[in-house]
């Protein structure tokens, strides 16, 4: 196999192929190709021409190529299956995360139709017990699939046990160690089994010092603690202390991937995970809700202008500022924000208590808000405008800087107390609000100076 | 050892230890941590405090919590030594990425003389040909630390080599596999090892099917690579495609975290890596560029309107609708330079060139940019407003949304073809440049209209 450049020339190339009925270059290309880029391929395919890629390959590399496809593709290509066809062609032959995974995807009905339809009754209970966790918890992410060894054991046996085990576990990285009612004790890693002694004890080789965590635990802690401590597989206990399952550091990393996405996404006002390559529907619909949003904040600015209507008549040159003072609020705002919503995630917010944070945002809002109104003051001085209006907008800047600031701050502590994703809080919905606060302050300040 | 909450009470436990004197109790607390929860406590003691902890600890934990801390934590600590000293007592004793790692901080005249003080010359010269590789590239970021095995040797002879090399290679997950020009050829895993007969020779069992980078490949397509085919290490080549490292995939989660963070950070405004537990200068310097931006577009925006004085003067009501003008243009903006920006991190951008995907955004443009219109028009002329003044907001809104969006697409798109980083296209760069670009449109419109 080799690494593939998935391009318009190889996909032109597999339509050639198909115009001209040669499966056997197909059958030779894909041999040679890994199961993410034949997926990759048939992404791009249409669902006929899938189906085609698809029955060339032998079982294994099906299921292999069928976790890694897109969700609506994968959707499509199982529909043409029975629930025993699924059971026992595609899901008996995933691992079991894979097959939970993919499970998951279908009605809570159909799900158990499917596991019920499987022959292995064993590994059937195995992923009814999988899929009950819930989404987004250490439980739902793992694997049943480990080598476990007990304490009493010699090496020889344990390596015995490797061997008998080898044909599910895919990759072994370390034997856990049990006691008699399988609670994790500890890990011995294979490099320390095959230096050992093939005589020796277990209990006189293994690591004590194992990090786990619990089935409840959420995939946010997961991440935290596979990155923090550099973990490349992390063992799943049940509340009793029981080992059940194991999550290896490459579903972390994709967890990590999506959730940055998803942040970067929400901050960016667009509210589905969308690709450039999706249809256009798809995008607009993903981006139109924060353009309503900031459809109605634009309103109530407008409504609240109105009030002033006769000042912007007298003092038109007020106006002039609108832009600088809402674009100044909602940066100010929205890097207020992004710093809390990143240290939550990141979990760097340090020690201290929400009225700690706001004065130390308050000061930080205090520097740069006398910085760019001193800055727009000797501008303004120096340009033809009027004394008042200098001191308007400089006061104005400095109480816009100082409200976004602390407004940024509050939200996203707020909606994390209130266990509400505090990214929401970043983005469009954090520039609307301040568009208007902006406003509001601008105008009111005007009308005390003028 | 034991995971540890590092809270403020834990602080507490440590500084009064400091004052009691109690250094008993502070190195039994030390001996239950782990070198990541060690150096966060250090991260956040004064330089003195966190020197005595450092004394405190063996010399295999000094240099573990050493790569842990803040690089500015470490340079403090650091500078009380001697570049002998820093060779021989952190340097010699840690991993060879971790040491070019810490090494890269350092400027170069230091970087060599601390080298050249290493008693171990064969290390030193590994040391000297790592830090000469390009950041941000698969050499920069890899280990020497691995096993190797030749085509020809017996699994034996190739468990007697792990044996040698274990006390270097911290973890072993892989034996690499290669010819006699120390050219790679294949991996073998530590299972199929210890399951394979002892007298079995390595060619016969070896996997030819590995993925590799080169030294030379940026750190991008590193972590791609890694994520895409779920790697735990991948070897690195030089260009004759001779095995010279190893690269895990804990440096790569590093990495895509980093990454993330900078991009979100981009986005929000913010120039610097900065954490909420930051000093509040560093906090205030790093979001003062963009603000100082943002300040300059308003000028620019304010010059703009001062040409039609005359016109919000007869007409205040035009002034009513400048927030939301501004604000849909940047909103529209940096929904579309995101979806760029990410599809090019994630390579998911599709085979199509910037044509066509202007093309595509303008028709997601037109169909976000008709409902926006249509629902202001329905507003403005179902309350109060004129006539004239709903078909100018809303003509201007349309136009708006559809140049920012062109725009938005565009910008990034140019900046990744002159191989500069897209992301800086988001956030305060996009929102200031339409919110100055809307207000012309709005203002052109409303003189041709009125």
């Amino acid at each position: 196999m080799e690494k593939i450049q998935v391009d318009n020339a190889l996909l032109k190339q597999f339509k050639a192929w198909f115009q001209e009925g040669n499966l056997a270059e197909l059958h030779a290309q894909l041999q040679h190709m890994y199961p993410q880029d034949i997926a990759a391929v048939i992404d791009r395919l249409n669902t006929e021409d899938a189906r085609k890629v698809m029955n060339a390959l032998d079982k294994e590399a099906v299921v292999k190529v069928l976790v890694e496809t897109d969700q609506d593709v994968r959707e499509q290509f199982l529909s043409a299956y029975s629930s025993y066809e699924i059971a026992n062609e595609f899901i008996e032959n995933m691992n079991s995360d894979d097959a939970a995974y993919i499970l998951n995807h279908f009605p809570n009905h159909k799900k158990e139709e499917i596991i019920s339809n499987l022959q292995d009754i064993e590994y059937a209970s195995s992923l009814l017990e999988l899929i009950s966790y819930e989404t987004e918890t250490a439980g739902s992410l793992m694997a049943l699939e480990l080598v476990k060894a007990y304490q009493d054991w010699s090496v020889a046996k344990c390596i015995d046990e490797i061997r008998i085990q080898a044909e599910n576990v895919e990759s072994i990285l370390v034997v856990y160690v049990v006691d008699h009612l399988e609670r994790l004790q500890g890990i011995i890693t294979l490099k320390n089994l095959i230096l050992a002694d093939p005589n020796s004890q277990i209990h006189d080789l293994y690591n004590k010092e194992v990090i786990s965590v619990s089935t409840s635990a959420p995939v946010e802690e997961v991440a935290n603690i596979t990155k923090k401590y550099d973990l490349m597989v992390l063992p799943v206990v049940d509340p009793l202390g029981r080992l059940v399952g194991r999550i290896t550091i490459d579903d972390v990393v994709d967890f990590i991937k999506d959730e940055a996405d998803e942040d970067y996404q929400l901050m960016s006002g667009i509210t589905e995970d969308v690709d450039p390559t999706d249809k256009v529907w798809i995008l607009s619909r993903a981006r139109l809700p924060w353009l309503i949003i900031g459809l109605f904040g634009g309103i109530a600015s407008s409504r609240f202008l109105a009030i002033y209507e006769g000042q912007i008549m007298i003092h038109p040159e007020m106006a002039f500022f609108i832009p600088m003072i809402a674009a100044m609020g909602g940066n100010v705002g929205v890097q207020s924000s992004a710093i809390v919503v990143q240290g939550i995630a990141n979990d760097t917010l340090g020690t201290k208590n929400i009225g700690q944070k706001i004065l130390k945002e308050l000061r930080v809002a205090l520097i740069n808000g006398i910085i760019c109104s001193l800055l727009i003051l000797f501008y303004n001085l120096a340009f033809q405008h009027s004394y008042e209006l200098a001191i308007t907008v400089s006061t104005a800047l400095l109480a816009v800087i100082i409200f976004a600031s602390v407004f940024g701050t509050f939200i996203p502590m707020l909606l994390n107390k209130l266990k509400i994703d505090p990214a929401i809080a970043t983005g469009p919905f954090i520039t609307t609000s301040n568009d208007l606060l902006g406003i509001m302050i601008y105008f009111s300040i005007g009308r005390l100076l003028y």
